[in-house]
């Protein structure tokens, strides 16, 4: 970190976007939440198709159209931090579009259970990850966060829909399980792959970070969180 | 029309809502908009994915997302009005489920020339009726219709196109004659089919009009914002 807490270049954003590390792992942070949101966007436009009636479909599009309102907010983000948001996304694409292509839906209810727990988990993670970031950033991410949240019902579907019929309670939770198992295959790519955000998460001279225990905690609290949401949709195991 | 100015199912709504037959052309006029939204929604969300690049793609996602915002405030605003938005919406699907499985795009500046024409030629059209309806259900409409305007990317990326090869513009200035004359086929059914709507335009005792010299001189105007709309594209004839 330099000692000048007013580089012209960062003008505004405080101490922290001195440190060319920090600044590119929050421009990560921002574009892969970005990048997340437009390909929410696409899927969720996408499997709205698979409805069974036009006021399902409405539901499903009006939980696409919430993810993307972000979209505008974060790329203007990346802009003021001086980053071509389109390029800052690129890194994030092949993990993001292989999650997708791994868990494309095949009826109505796989597309409803990957709104409600693919949203999730994402909120959870990224909002874990906040933590690590200054106020601003934070605000950011914790309001686009708070925004996609239109999901009550998809709990109603779901659960409707093994009410009417017992036999899809299996493969629905089998389906969960396949969700959460890829998502964490993927994010453990990108970690892989982008220094600065993993070194984010591992922290700094002056700056908190976590120790492998702290991470594993961590995992263990959006698997918790993960496991509630699967009950909430009557899909515990 | 009734005396009464307090009619309780109209609680607020103004005395024209005393009228079942105007209130039934105002719940047939926002169902319309509201179904022609979500269909330009989810069409936009399909001809995103000819977009040659990730930028592109969010340009016209972003477009079909701001189309959406205005279903929710259609919809609370035909519940308040004590209709059920999906059945009033019924009527009209099959007008625009045609108007679009007859000019689906074969490709990318097609589907942008779709996108800034169709959508201009909606909220021109709109706009024109909302003259004949209450002060409130017109400030709605021209809200509604203000929110769907992200489009001037599609006239540098259409410019763009046509300089890059010219032999694109005839094609593409006979697809948005096509698209037109799709619009108004559509318009005409709707019409037809939906006396409510079509008194609505001819006026009643206390309520102005257009006789058909007057729906003539509209559908001049019309035409001419469509002429005008194809020259911003560089399309003229």
């Amino acid at each position: 970190m330099t000692e000048s807490p007013t580089d012209g270049s960062t003008d505004g954003q405080g101490v922290a976007f001195d440190d060319p590390s920090y600044r590119a792992a929050v421009v990560d942070l921002l574009a892969v939440i970005a990048y997340g949101e437009i390909s929410a966007f696409e899927r969720l436009a996408e499997d709205a198709k698979l409805a069974p009636s036009l006021e399902d479909k409405v539901a499903l599009a009006t939980m696409a159209a919430a993810e993307f309102e972000n979209v505008t907010r974060l790329r203007a983000r990346l802009e003021s931090l001086g980053a071509d948001p389109f390029e800052a996304m690129k890194p994030f694409r092949p993990a993001i579009d292989n999650f997708h292509a791994h868990t494309s839906p095949s009826n109505w209810l796989e597309g409803l259970v990957k709104a409600y727990v693919g949203d999730g988990l994402a909120r959870d993670f990224y909002a874990e990850i906040a933590a690590f970031v200054d106020v601003e950033t934070r605000d950011l991410i914790l309001t686009a966060l708070e925004r996609t949240t239109h999901s009550e019902f998809v709990v109603e579907r779901v659960r409707e829909g093994i009410a009417a019929d017992h036999r899809i309670g299996g493969p629905l939770a089998l389906w969960g399980r396949r969700l959460m198992g890829e998502a964490l295959s993927q994010a453990q790519r990108v970690a892989a792959e982008r220094d600065a955000l993993s070194a984010l998460l591992a922290g700094g001279v002056d700056r908190p970070g976590m120790d492998l225990a702290a991470i594993g905690r961590m995992f263990n609290r959006l698997t918790e969180r993960h496991a509630t949401r699967m009950e909430d949709l009557g899909l515990a195991h």
